[in-house]
């Protein structure tokens, strides 16, 4: 991570909490931790107060804080880690205010309350909010993300035949995003047949068989970040209700992705592409139309239903309508995207649509 | 899962419920809600009230719900889960007290408490130590992630070869336990060399060379059960130094092993394999002896130093100490044990400590 990408994310977390009155910051979450100090190990959470950052982590951890934390001062706990989080921040004698990020369990939350007392307050989403624009560093490592699980996708579908499972499947295009020293962003979904009438399924022992349907629901998470795709294609010859159902999900997708660009309203984009559904006839899907994404493969902007806010440039978010017809086909297209002031930039677009059979 | 499993899982969770005067349990931790409804899925919550079970689940999860949950009342949400859970449990009207487990985070225990009021309590790891004593069906499904895992190792480590990534590797274990039904139960480590030294090491792109040292820990998932296993070895002819500590670490293990049995205080068995350490003289390690696991890779019991307990028959635990010298060595091994009234059982027993070259 370069050094002055860490200092200006430190100088503009520091300005909200100026604003909020807010002297120190207290941070539980992996992805908050690791990009305001770089760090990409676990149990380890950072604390921001005044001009210093603090990573608090144990002795497991001390090489590679070292390595990857230019900034912080790093501090090796012995305790449980909200009881050193309570002890770093009871010595903060200059903080009155000192804030914790809401995800913090409730156990955790009632162990710093005891150290740090009256002092102690919730903030919600505050790094949140900043890691949902990317700088440049963050966008090439996306890029990178998105070009490895391109090539990955593209190797192995190629292994695909009539007899191999889902899981199978699942376990070959992992192997080949590892092979480019990226790991997988989430549990890779495939699912054939009707199995893909379930958002969420789980790779299983079904087989593949001849004219079967394929969804396979991926992602790269390289040098800490992540993209996410999904592709859902025919083995053999589609039906003609699914080839139908096929052109309304990209129709949906490519209606969104008009609609997506800065100040766009979230709720806008959404229901782009929920009208094109609508519109065909064929039952709405249940999930949202897409979300941000980068250090965790979920994170803000969120693009549902009721959803409040804009996008704003620099933002990546997914884009990703389906159809779902339980017992029968499941079709989901899903591309990244760089929102820009004038519209959007396709991330994704070297994963094939379709294989080459 | 047997309906009676779930059947006596509810009672046992109502008799504590009982004693404590709590009326309602809200879970909020995918493996409670996993081991009381049999759901695998995800962003579903629990709610015990009296005789009635409820899953509290979304439109993506309901098919899937319809066969996982013998015993549940599912209960399809479009709000937040909080603010859903919160309306559920406003029903419950003659509930005068509902818990909530305090793995909660903060921002939904305020959504939550928004409803519910002053009836709303904390609650803390109520399911948690029900789960930590196994039931025959759940030590029937370990047994079969360990046979998985071992299997998947023996046919991954004969694929080491001079210029093989550890990422490489890493992929190639995990497509091993796919092709056998089987996830990976945390992402698996593979280190080569000193990279061996950092306990948390992530695999990288550094390639096996002649006369290296290999470390992997790993695990299959398995119906949603885990198991936990490290072996470490040498690819050629070990070093002197390396032999030496190896045997250290196994005289380590074994004096773990032979501590472990129903009534044994943790911190015993956690002694016994850190004093064998010790008395080498080469440094003790930085993190706890074993932990419990099952439905979650890493759960109740957990041996440390200043753990509290006693080990009770039908848990299953792991017994990993290690040896870690900076840029020189790391060796740890790992297996998992079931607590029996005399003793244990080594259940990973199967899995090679040394590849056949």
């Amino acid at each position: 991570m370069p050094t002055e990408d860490l200092q200006r994310r430190v100088r503009a977390l520091r300005r909200r909490l100026g604003k909020l009155h807010i002297d120190a910051l207290i941070l539980t979450q992996p992805a908050d931790v690791a990009y305001l100090t770089g760090f990409a190990g676990e149990d380890s959470w950072a604390v921001v107060a005044g001009s210093a950052v603090y990573l608090l982590t144990d002795s497991r951890y001390i090489e590679q804080a070292q390595k990857e934390c230019p900034l912080a001062k790093i501090v090796e706990r012995k305790d449980p880690i909200a009881q050193a989080a309570g002890k770093l921040a009871t010595k903060l004698k200059s903080a009155r205010t000192i804030a914790v990020d809401k995800a913090i369990s409730l156990a955790q939350y009632e162990t710093l309350k005891k150290s740090v007392g009256t002092r102690l307050r919730g903030a919600s989403g505050l790094v949140e909010d900043l890691r949902s624009v990317k700088d440049e560093s963050e966008l090439a490592t996306i890029r990178s993300a998105a070009a490895i699980a391109a090539g990955a996708f593209q190797r192995a579908v190629l292994q695909a035949r009539p007899g191999i499972t889902e899981s199978e499947l699942a376990g070959i295009l992992d192997l080949e995003m590892r092979r480019q020293d990226a790991k997988v962003s989430f549990e890779t979904i495939v699912a054939f047949g009707p199995n893909a009438s379930r958002p969420h399924h789980q790779p299983s022992q079904r087989v593949l068989r001849e004219r079967d349907t394929i969804l396979i629901d991926f992602g790269a998470k390289y040098n800490g970040y992540c993209c996410d795709i999904t592709r859902s294609f025919a083995f053999g010859k589609p039906t003609a209700a699914y080839s139908r159902a096929y052109e309304v999900v990209e129709r949906a997708q490519a209606a969104a992705i008009r609609a997506a660009k800065a100040g766009a309203e979230l709720v806008e984009v959404d229901a782009a592409a929920r009208n094109a559904i609508r519109e065909s006839g064929l039952p709405v899907y249940g999930h949202g139309t897409g979300h941000g994404f980068g250090l965790e493969i979920h994170e803000s902007p969120f693009l549902k239903e009721q959803a409040k806010g804009r996008l704003q440039a620099g933002q990546v978010i997914t884009i990703e309508p389906g159809v779902y017809l339980p017992g029968k086909l499941g079709i989901r297209i899903e591309d990244d995207i760089l929102i820009t002031d004038r519209g959007c930039e396709i991330l994704t677009g070297a994963c094939p649509r379709r294989p080459p059979w």
